[in-house]
Formats: structure tokens, sequence, C-alpha cells
């Protein structure tokens, strides 16, 4: 372990360092790093992420005491109760963080795989093959599982990973991260292909969103509307993100009644702080006498709060009055706003002005109506007669996934192994020139 | 035609606006646009370039009338005979312009394949389906037929396209531009869909970079490494470019001596002014007594000035010394860099060093030894026993091209009109909630 790593594992900047001079070092690393992971076997990946799964495992009683420091200090600085559930962790839930690691093992290695090949005239034959991105920078807040979760899909499609967790969490993030590095010695691969930030200084998040004078390729943060605004505004590479996930169903007639009902409910009240919840209710005018009420009391009677437009309020007066602002509001939380529209073209108007393209729900049993929302709304995921609630890495079959993105360009929806490569062409000839 | 687009019809930023203001109002004109041209058919993108090849022959008189003031103007300025030659339009040259425009209405239309479908054990059937990316932004230098050959891209994958072209050329692109939008108004569809700024105001390039207030989702630059590093430094939104082009040819033992000559001659000095051109030259130690100097002679018979190592120079006294500068350097003229290296490891370290991932070939006949170049080179385009000036998307089967692009997220190599979509997931279920 070098001089600058045991200062490191204090949790302090290194002595002889600026924040500035320590995340330069931390780039290079990084790129020296993601060289040689580029081309490392799937064997060797799997292998150090199996001996980290083994190690979180191993390291329990630690990483648990780690843990509860954080949890105390959180609990002393008089963080809500639901962030310091979420950066609490027992062994039920560490063993579903060494399990997670053990998932991404068993995917299939996107890298040097395949994607297209064809012959050309000249008699060329053009192959488009996977590559790694190289260094991906995860910018994240409370949750200490996404050491592990991120480190561990960054490093299974051959990329180097900088890590930067937030304070709360940052004893266990340390002592989830000792094991990953464990992991990817064992397997004989450079321990700074995942690399935790040992610094808790602001400053460094903002050098990792200059991006490290080139050493990172893109970052993807994790975490609240404010992070990721901030990271929207400031990075100067490119990002995977979703700001926010301002998700709609639209009840369209002809629809079946209890399916409406049964995805309405799903779709907000599942669990109402995920990305994939849906925040607002469209209901075509011709379903306001048959279908708006009964879907208001599904909800109601699955403990939603009802924000509604004046019609909506007709139907069912106890509803709460929706102003402008609820259209445009994740509520992550158990309410959701309501509105009656005038048919597709009103219902496609609507979420293209409200929405965060993020995931739309369309339930009828007209096809073709079906067929024009998820034509003409670009959102990065539209489902027919679905939940929104299945806009996950998980449920599209890629594995884990490190977050959504809503972003235009490379990687949109769930962003798993896959979508952290990315490619180049190889082509081979038997003496071509060009005429 | 509304009075703002007859105020830039003149050339001149509207009487009412600064150019800031105008640049606002040309990225809302183009937002709304894309959002039409987003469900536009095949059909009507087809006939709307078609009729702009037609305008462009209809044309042709006042089109070369405007291309012989932007001459005049350049020769009054000193600018360079190769700067003018290539914005010199000619009948032939304008046919060549036309003829593009109707090869990409040629092409497939990218918008709604789908491009990958699965079903879920859910029962979820998931399709990924190509979408427009929304908004391109173009920024070039002189060559005038770039504006139809951006704006005809851009348009064919269901984009709005802001051009934003050189001063030497304004009034030439002006021309052609008024065929593009003649076009557009044939075929039904916004005239808005391409613009060209109409101010030679260098303000304009600055208020694209930063993105038009989120109008612009992409920028392609056209041009030479000044622009280039400027929109690469200074772009707020992604960037589809390369900087430079360092393309190598290595020649790895055993190589076919004729098929090594024929390759370097041609990959330096078919065209020495493109990007995929080489500018260095490694030979394997173990070939320099038989084929170095044949393959330099090679170059030197076809008129390409040598700059050698040591090495080098000791097979052929005549060539000039290299400097570390050289190893560098994109001549984009008839000179290349030549250096004997000791073998695969030295060659893929050598193109790592001083590469810029653009296009790199290996000439060999050892299978293993390609394999391991290809494989461990990460430049946009890697080719065994072919030219380098094979770099090219019509050479790939793609069309026409906008450019190359070197950056490892979304388009890579080649720039084509499958590489100017994103995508969106269109879900099918029947009534699935999410357990």
């Amino acid at each position: 372990m070098s001089a600058l790593l045991k200062d490191r594992a204090t949790g302090e900047a290194a002595h002889d360092s600026t924040v500035e001079a320590l995340m330069h070092r931390i780039g290079e690393e990084a790129r020296a790093a993601a060289a040689i992971l580029a081309t490392a076997s799937t064997a060797a990946k799997n292998e150090a992420l199996r001996a980290a799964a083994a190690a979180l495992r191993c390291g329990e009683t630690d990483i648990l005491a780690a843990n509860r420091d954080d949890v105390a200090a959180m609990q002393t600085a008089g963080t809500s109760a639901a962030l310091i559930d979420r950066g609490t962790l027992d062994p039920a839930r560490l063993d579903g963080v060494a399990q997670s690691l053990e998932a991404i093992a068993d995917l299939e290695d996107p890298v040097g795989a395949v994607i297209a090949e064809w012959d050309q005239p000249s008699g060329l034959h053009v192959e488009r093959v996977r590559t790694p991105l190289g260094v991906i920078g995860i910018i994240f807040e409370s949750r200490p599982n996404v050491t592990a979760d991120a480190g561990a899909l960054c490093l299974k499609a051959g990329n180097a990973v900088i890590l930067r967790g937030g304070s709360d969490a940052h004893r266990t993030s340390t002592a989830i991260h000792a094991c990953l590095v464990a992991g990817l010695k064992a397997a004989g691969l450079p321990e700074h292909a995942i690399q935790l930030v040992p610094t808790t200084d602001r400053a460094a998040v903002g050098a990792m969103l200059a991006g490290l004078n080139g050493a990172i390729d893109v970052i993807v943060p994790r975490g609240g509307k404010g992070l990721i605004e901030r990271v929207q505004r400031e990075a100067r590479v490119p990002v995977f993100a979703h700001l926010e996930g301002v998700c709609h169903v639209y009840v369209h007639a002809p629809a079946n009644l209890e399916m409406a009902k049964a995805i309405a409910v799903n779709a907000k009240m599942r669990r109402t702080s995920i990305c994939g919840a849906a925040e607002t209710l469209l209901v075509d005018k011709a379903l306001a006498e048959t279908h708006l009420r009964p879907i208001l009391e599904a909800l109601m009677a699955a403990g939603c709060t009802i924000r509604g437009d004046e019609a909506t309020r007709a139907a069912l007066p106890s509803a709460e009055p929706a102003s402008e602002d609820d259209w445009y509001t994740e509520y992550l939380d158990a309410t959701i706003a309501v509105r009656v529209v005038d048919g597709l073209d009103a219902a496609i108007r609507h979420v293209a002005t409200y929405g965060s393209h993020h995931t739309e729900a369309i339930v009828t049993e007209d096809k073709a109506a079906a067929e024009r929302f998820m034509a003409e709304l670009d959102s990065a995921i539209l489902l027919h007669n679905a939940s929104t609630q299945f806009a996950d890495g998980g449920e599209f079959g890629m594995g884990a996934e490190i977050g959504i993105a809503t972003g235009k360009l490379h990687a949109r929806g769930p962003v798993g192994v896959e979508q952290l490569t990315s490619f180049k062409y190889r082509v081979r000839g038997t003496g071509q020139t060009r005429p």
C-alpha cells in the first residue's frame, strides 16, 4: 500500500496535497487503471467481484460498526428519519449488497461483444465492438450500498471508477470500499480501478465535475434534485442522470376499469420514493363519469392524497385543488395530481408541457391511441397497459442498473453495464487500398 | 415569409434584436420545428430533399453568382489558394451537391427503427426504438457544400438544424440554404427545420456553444483545428468531433512487402488533406533490413517527404531527422514521420502515446498480432491489412457522413444518419403491475 493510500485510509486528504492535487492524482491513477482494465479478462473481473462479496461477508462486523458510527453521527446532526433509514445497514441488507456483487459477476461481460458486423463491396469486413468508456465518476449521497453497486457495475464494464460519497455515510463507504479493493487484489487487478475519494471536502466534487484534466469520461450522480441540478449545471463532462421523474399515467377510452385502477395504484403507491413512481394521473374526459371516481377511490384506499383540477373535484369534492405547480411536481410521496383531459391530444400536450421525459404509461384498449401516445411522446420509457414502476434496469432484463438517464445522448432509460460501454470499429482487409 | 425571415435574408441581424436575442429566437424556432419533424413521415422528408436538389439545379445561376462574390472577396482578403479552392463552386461541383441530397433521400430512414426487442418474464415486450436527437448545431468554416450535406443529414434523421457557416462562404451558403427551405416548403415541413444563422458575428458561435438555453442537443463542428479546439473548450453541450487525425500505419513482421508498400502509399498519399490520412509510419525492427527502404522509396516516388528517427535514417540517409514533435503532428500534407519500433508492444505504446484515437492500421500476416493491435488500442477505427483512408462513412456503408468522431460517448467513428439519432423504450403490456 502506497504512502498516499495509507493517508487516504485515514479519511483525510494527504498531508502534502491540497484537495486539487489529491484529485489530480486520483484521476491519473484511475486513467492508468482503466488502461489495464480495458483488456482485463472476464474471469478476472468476475473473480474480483466474487472475492469482494466474500470480503463483505467476512467484514460484516467491521462494516456494521462503521455504519453504527455513521448512523449515530446522523442522529446527532438531526438528519431526517427517512435519510437515516436509507443509510442504515443490517446483516440482511449487507448480505443483499454482497449478493448484488455476485449478480453482477453473473451478468454477461459487454466488453468485446460484436454489436454489429457487415461486409463492404471493397471486401472489408467491418465490426462494431463494445469497449469500456474509460473512467466513470460517481457522485452520490447517503446510500452506502451505492459504493458497492456502482463500483461493481463500472468494473464489470471494464471501467475504472472514482466514487465520491456523501459525508453521512463516509465511514460505511470506506469499509465497503476496502472489501472491493481486497477483491481487486485477489484477482490481480489494479487496486486503483475502484477508488473512493478519501475526503468529504466539497471541493472534490467540483474537481470531478471539471473532469480532472480529462481523466473522467462521464459523471453519474446519484441523489436528490439539489445534487443533480448542481452536477448538470457545473459538469464539463457528459452526465448520465435524470433530474426528476414526473411520470404520468393516462387512462384513455376505452379502458378496462380494473386494469386502470390496478395500474394507477401500483404506479403511484407500490413505492412512492422511486423515480418511476407516477406523479400525475390524466383521465380522458370520456371516462370522467365511469372511471374517474373508482380510480380515485382505489388510490385513496391505498393511502393516497388526491389533488385535482376542477373536473376531478366535481367527481370527488373532497380532493384538494391542484395548482399549476402541481403538474410540475415530483412528490415522491403518497400524493397524486389528477387532471381530466379532452382526449389523446390534450394528454400528449400535458405530458410534453409538464413532464420530465422519464416514464409515461397509457391505459387503453384502443391500440391506435396507444401507438400514437408512444410515438409522439419523447420520454425515455413509454408503456402501454403497464405500470410506470417497471422503469428499472432489472425489470428491463439488464440486471443491475446505476440509475435512469433522461438525456438523449448515449445512455437513455436504465443505465446498466452495456450503457457503461463505448465501441470501436475493427476492420479486416486483405490489402485493400482506397481508390 | 415572416418579417424576421425577411430581415435574415438580407444577411443582417433583425433590426430589433441583438445577436443574443436573434440566436434565442432561432433556438426556439428550431425546437418547435424539431417537435414536428420528430414524427414527420419518411416520404415528406425525402420529398423535401429531392425538391431541394431540384431547387439547387434550377438556382444554379444565382448560386454560382453568389459564389463568385464570395470568391472575389476571399481573393481581395488574400485567402490562401487551398481555401479558395475549397470554397469555389462550379456547375459540376454544384451538381455533386444536388446529387448528395438525392443520395441522402435514398438512405433508409433511421427514425422509428426497432433496434432491439425482447420479452421479459413479466410478460412485457420491450422495444428500443430510434428517435431523432432534437436540434443539432453545425458550426463550419469555408466549404459551402456543408450547408446542404449537413442540413440534409440532420433532416433525414428527423432533427432540426442550426447552421452557422464561415463568413468566407456566407453568400453561397445563403443561396444554397434558400434551396433547402424551398424543399421543406414543397414537402409541407416547417421551414425552420433548417436554419442558417444570418449573421457572421462571432457572438453567434458563442451563443450556440452555450446551447441556446437548452435548445441545442449536440454541436458538430466542421473545420480546422482552431475551430475544433474552441468548440471543445467552450461548448456546454455534447460535441461530435475529432480534434485531429494523427493516424498510423504499422508494418509488423511477417508482412507482405507489396501490400505494405501499397497500403503505406495509399494511406499517406491518396489524399493528404483528409483526417484519415496516415501521418506516421511505424516499421517493426524485424523488417528494418527487408521492408523499410522499399516502403520509403515507394512513398518518395509518390512525392512524399520522409522524416525519420535514427534507425530510419540509417536505412535512408537522405531522410530529414524527426523530432519528438513530429510524432504528434498531423501534417495534412505530403510528409510522413517514420519510426522503427521494437515489435508490437512498442508500436502499441507509440500509438497510445502520440495518437489521436482516430484511425490506425496494422499490416501483417500474423493474425494474432493483428488481433492484439485491434484489441489493445482504443482508437475509433482499427484496420488490419487495409488503408487508413477507408475511415469514411461512405466506405463503411453508412452513406453520407457529417464527420468522424473520436469521443467515446454516443457517436464514434463516421457520424452518419443513425448516429444523429437517439432512442426510447416502447413497452407493451397487458395490465402488468410491478410486484
